[in-house]
């Protein structure tokens, strides 16, 4: 469809306010032809969205954005509020596809309340703005949509802990698709299943147990129905939950019919759904390759995950080692604890994570695994520079992870080495260990790793003179580069493979104090607290310079990775410059 | 009493089950004279570990431990586990108090299965046991005991939530005390009253909302109750929660009536209850001093806190302010991503945490509050080399607090310049400030802060050339007395105070090198990912020695502060050596 009559007419919530049912109805088919518009060319999430449609014209029908405050979880499904927030050229006009982000932002709009990326955040946030405006004598209806994947991160509970004796307004709209990212995991899917079944009638009620009145909407995809019952709670004085039963993908079928492959998706065909861009194998796939490997003949392999099979490669592993398969709802605390009693028990755990969200268990990564020694292994995948939302950067795992006691973080430079460094933490039975895989796809590399891993060791990959270039994991390919220019030059460098991010090899530093004048450090992350800075801290009163080139602290959105690289002066030229000069 | 007639015989839990219901009474009362014994002369937790000494003797009545498996969460009450399994004189004779500590520790004890001091996550750590024992077919129960208060931590529901649809042998103890820390707050507290005024009828559950079985224990200090309700859960084969209603402080007339001053305690009078010991007045008294002068005129203000308000001296506030006062429970997700809408929401929310639970929230504090810029202020108490128990240290928070963007995070040297941060953090709206105050009491300064704060300005204290010592916050007074030392050696030292601890001032530390050939960093922190690796990697590439003291990433357990300080080379003497030769 490339007629939008209805949609393009809407230009606030104010003119979604004068629809009825009839063109609602031709709206809601509008908003998903230019959703599957933008997504299928671009990528983004597919099946949030389509499900949400006729929610985001109920509030907007209902409620009077900006005044009352509507929060969305994660914001994956923020596309139709987005669509019905003068915003619709972002998805109906190809040229205008970039003015938009994949999720709320206030730079965006005075309706996005908030930068969300993450899951399970909505009703603290609104929580806050709820005491806000009581503290303040304000009047206006506070609104939180949760989807029912959410729920199970701890930070969705304490917020809903603590607003169900709140005396006064907020809305909490959960939106029941049946599907967290993949498959729910978890007893209170049992229970918003008796919800469901007995059309919200079930005494035995999670929401209630909190303090919450409770409605429930069969058909979450019936604008009307959403409406009348948005009416009936609008300026309630006490917390509320909408419980509302939506489909996920509704009304792209195939959509419909594969929930977790078009829960987010790369460009594709619409008709047929394949993808029209293929990526090259990245890290997550060696990974599962070596789990399937692993799962065949130790016993006491379980692979663990929090809610995101998908993103890490587990599909396969998950259809084949059920039993060895942990999916622990998103709950990253969790896992991380979880692992690590596992590996107490007698059990060689493996968890995985996407290298934005351990950060979501840095207490968990301190006491309950580090504190104990457990040796679990965790995967830290999709880490460094990107180009993604602010949201997902993953440049903060190496200052978050290096300054905890007895932790070993190690950053394979390529398959091989990553073979390497999984079958050193299998083995050893010491520390906790985790894996840094890198959000770019292998590289070629001149070098091959020759020797074993040993702890904190690190690896010589070329002798030379005068300038040591030490790469951190896939930045070796760039000390390897930098070499090449310097050698342009007449320097003929050394290259250090460190291997690990949060160890130093002080026997080795200290050898390259006799005929090194330069040391330069090159890692995949944000500077500050990282690999960088510690060698900088063990030079520091030798008669060596030591040049840190890494990430700034900074948050950035959609920058295309080549400008970012250039940004921080992570260029074979740029290096070089700074260098000699 | 001194007498432990049948205490003294218990020297496992194999003892335990030899006796009756007579001697089971009568050793009840030994160990509460013997929990006295130690907590009036040494300090600890009181009330946790009074009220559930029944608890302790049914389960070592009932199950059999190593065994069988159980998990204390917090481990503030595993003081009756610790006398009934081979530690007695840890309480009853005075020369081996320092024969363990005040929480669970393997190393201690084979029936100790985890190093716990956090909240919120035994039953995480349990079900990890769940499922290896599973996994490699073994036959035993696991059981958690986790309080009414640490229920409000996200990662138990996360736990919970997960665990409660396994399909085997799993027993979660709730003990319920009807307090947190301090009283509880969250709609789920009304449930729990729910279930103890209709004895465990109430359809509405929380519990079962989650999947899991539930019993009652209305008198959970009567031990032949908990013994009946523990013999009937042996070895089910579902996950099944016991909510044990218990009497916190049970025994101790004072510790009952006043729950919240004998959470924990310092050395007190067994007969009046008063403190015999006396501490100087800390940093947290002057916040909250502070914080009241702002409420009489500040209509903008908010006080956060996650369930501690007699560590950040914030009873005071409570009492006075408690329309100002917000205690989410404990729950520091929450309670950051609360403040940010908060401040979004147009209040000025303050919101404290001890330094070693804010690594609790970093998720949130990158996401919810430093992505979105929200200028909320956070304090965070208590910092420092301390000689806690290595569960509760504090020495980690730069790195984790450093590395996020947007995030400002400023270390007074004295309490004038406490003040001087705190009032422009409150009058700043453009970024969120954090306050680092020191575990250790206001130092005598020869410095008196000169100039206003302005952002990542660093003030010279006093000028003087060759040595440059950068004493950040509580260390600029080891800054003094090393200056003095130098003074003795003939060089007149530079002392600097920097003031922010994630922010470099270029400038001045760019003038520093026309006159000085070693700049020395001390911080009251771990180095790894600290400050003075941020100056030392600033300095890289320049013609200056920079020596970084701080703390070494471990795990300490009690060691005195001295000790740990000598350790570190944080002496004037240690550090004249080290950077003269």
């Amino acid at each position: 469809m490339s007629n939008y009559e209805i949609l393009s007419t809407i230009n606030s919530p104010a003119d979604v306010k004068k629809l009825n049912a009839a063109t609602r109805s031709k709206l809601a088919a509008e908003m998903r032809a230019a959703i599957l518009n933008r997504v299928s060319k671009i990528g983004g999430h597919v099946g949030p969205n389509l499900g949400t449609v006729e929610l985001a014209i109920a509030l907007h029908t209902v409620f009077d954005s900006p005044k009352d405050k509507i929060v969305l979880d994660v914001s994956h499904q923020s596309y139709p509020h987005k669509l019905l927030t003068g915003r619709h050229q972002g998805f109906t006009d190809d040229a205008h596809f970039g003015d938009i982000s994949g999720y709320t932002n206030p730079d965006e709009s005075e309706h996005d309340l908030f930068v969300v990326g993450h899951t399970s955040t909505s009703v603290s946030l609104a929580s806050g703005l709820v005491k806000a405006r009581d503290m303040q004598g304000q009047k206006f209806n506070v609104i939180a949509v949760i989807g029912d994947g959410s729920l199970s991160g701890g930070e969705a509970f304490e917020g809903l802990d603590n607003a169900g004796d709140f005396k006064s307004n907020f809305i909490v709209i959960v939106n029941d698709n049946e599907m967290s990212i993949a498959e729910n995991y978890g007893g209170l899917y049992g229970n918003l299943a008796e919800l469901r079944a007995s059309n919200g009638q079930s005494e035995n009620n999670y929401f209630k147990s909190l303090g919450f009145d409770y409605h429930y909407v069969a058909d979450g995809n019936d604008t009307e129905a959403l409406i009348a019952v948005l009416e009936e709670v609008k300026d309630i004085t006490r917390p509320v939950v909408i419980h509302v039963h939506t489909l996920k993908g509704k009304g792209y079928a195939l959509a419909e019919q594969n929930k977790e492959r078009f829960h987010w998706s790369l460009p594709f065909n619409i008709q047929t759904g394949e993808l029209t861009v293929s990526g090259a194998k990245g890290y997550g796939a060696y990974v599962a390759e070596y789990l399937d490997v692993q799962a065949a003949h130790n016993d006491k392999l379980a692979v663990i995950n929090a809610g995101t099979p998908g993103a890490l490669a587990l599909q396969g592993f998950r259809a084949k080692y059920p039993e060895k398969y942990f999916d622990v709802g998103i709950a990253e605390e969790h896992a991380v604890a979880f692992s690590s009693a596992m590996a107490k028990g007698g059990m060689k755990p493996v968890a995985l994570f996407f290298g934005g969200f351990i950060q979501r268990a840095y207490d968990q990564l301190s006491q309950d695994l580090c504190l104990n020694k457990s040796p679990a292994v965790l995967v830290i995948e999709g880490c460094g520079i990107t180009g993604m939302d602010m949201t997902h950067l993953s440049v903060f795992d190496i200052p978050l992870l290096s300054s905890i006691p007895n932790l070993v973080y190690l950053a394979p430079s390529c398959v091989d080495e990553l073979k390497r460094m999984l079958d050193w933490a299998m083995a050893q039975t010491d520390f906790p260990v985790a894996i840094r895989t890198p959000a770019s796809a292998p590289q070629n590399l001149t070098y091959a790793p020759k020797t074993d891993i040993a702890l904190n060791k690190f690896e010589v990959v070329k002798q030379g003179s005068k300038v040591a270039l030490i790469g951190l994991g896939s930045m070796l390919s760039l000390a390897e580069k930098t070499a090449e220019k310097l050698a342009e030059k007449g320097v003929d460098a050394t290259i250090v493979n460190p291997r690990f991010a949060n160890g130093l090899d002080e026997e080795l530093l200290t050898a390259l104090l006799s005929c090194h004048d330069v040391v330069v450090t090159l890692e995949d992350g944000v500077l500050a607290g990282g690999f960088g800075e510690k060698v900088a801290g063990f030079y520091g009163d030798k008669a060596v310079k030591v040049y840190n080139f890494g990430a700034a602290r900074e948050f950035t959105d959609r920058v295309p990775v080549e400008e970012l690289y250039h940004r921080y002066g992570l260029t074979p030229e740029q290096i070089v410059q700074k260098i000699l000069g």
